[in-house]
């Protein structure tokens, strides 16, 4: 399915899936814009512009089907058709994504690790094999991989995604607080500040208007 | 000092924040609000108009000065506070934080961690002590911590969060994916949701729009 969906929407959606899956395992069956506005912290009326803009599951009056609306949003994402990715840089952090990150739930698999360290080449996280990061080009060609998730020291970010670029990823999920726009300018690169956030809770705890939720 | 600026604002002020560190380390001494918005994506009027909220450092046609603007971002943060920190559930993302996230550099300082497994309780993850949970709440009254970090998983994230309200916190971190509203509803909560930013890629990967950087 295709839609055409504005930024703003788009970087919602996931929110929505978060919500309204939610609102199922609670067993909801229907929902109206304006409840569901509630919850999200969003005006009845953005909700419904939000959800016409890929269909539109609701009927004035009854709301939305909470499944139907669930579904709609998991195919506006995309979800029904899988990636591979593979994550480069088995420190904690990679090993806390390999280990705990619910890839599938993401509409990702997870099929590789690799890390340069001789001591974790060749053994296994979880059920994910651990590689030489000088396979990781060959094996991204090889094996139609879709997305690097990048978990390797800042300084080595350059040469990882530059392999993963020529190897033929079509994204880079990057940890590395390095900014890869010209070492793979035809890759997609959607960067986690996790410093992002934690400035913007510092901000809120200052600040008098301090006490919320984002 | 104090400001009133809107969320949107708030949001894109660490970004500013990292794209003046940035050009302060290549050596530039002043930007225009064309060449900075060039940088990130963002409008020159866009550009201009945020930064007037907060007392607006620049000169029409001599553009900004670097590092004033840089001081008058991090000030406007709230940077000069410096706030206290503790993580609880040193797992591999816990330990990912304790030993790899730049907290001085976010305005924080990681004084504590805390976990149930008595392995750890005791040992030292880098300069940082391990105690047990059970102590969560007097160690944050007793030494007037800030912000919890919660990196445990999410069947005990209630738990944890209402120990560290209790103490006194005046703001969680929380990567636990729980939702934590009903048990702190006095604590302002920043939620970590890694899979939305997975879930984002995967829509421009998927899409036929699909590249660029976010």
């Amino acid at each position: 399915m295709k839609y055409k969906i504005s930024q703003n929407v788009i970087k919602r959606l996931p929110r929505y899936l978060r919500y309204l899956d939610m609102l199922g395992k609670e067993g909801v069956l229907k929902v109206s814009s304006g409840e569901l506005g509630r919850r999200m912290g969003l005006t009845a009326s953005q909700i419904r512009q939000d959800l016409n803009c890929f269909g539109g599951f609701g009927q004035q009056g009854y709301g939305y089907n909470v499944a139907q609306l669930r579904d709609g949003v998991a195919a506006a994402l995309g979800l029904d058709k899988r990636l591979k990715a593979v994550i480069v840089g088995i420190g904690n952090l990679g090993r806390a994504l390999a280990l705990n990150f619910r890839f599938e739930e993401c509409g990702a698999e997870l099929v590789a690790a690799f890390d340069v360290d001789p001591a974790k080449v060749g053994t296994q996280i979880g059920h994910t094999a651990v590689y030489h990061v000088s396979e990781l080009e060959s094996f991204i060609r090889e094996n139609s991989v879709d997305v690097a998730v990048l978990t390797l020291p800042r300084e080595r970010a350059d040469e990882a995604a530059a392999s993963a670029a020529a190897g033929g990823v079509a994204g880079i999920w990057n940890f590395t607080g390095d900014d890869l726009s010209e070492t793979a300018p035809e890759v997609f690169v959607e960067n986690v500040h996790l410093s992002d956030s934690m400035l913007t809770l510092g901000y809120y705890l200052r600040s008098d208007g301090g006490r919320g939720e984002t």
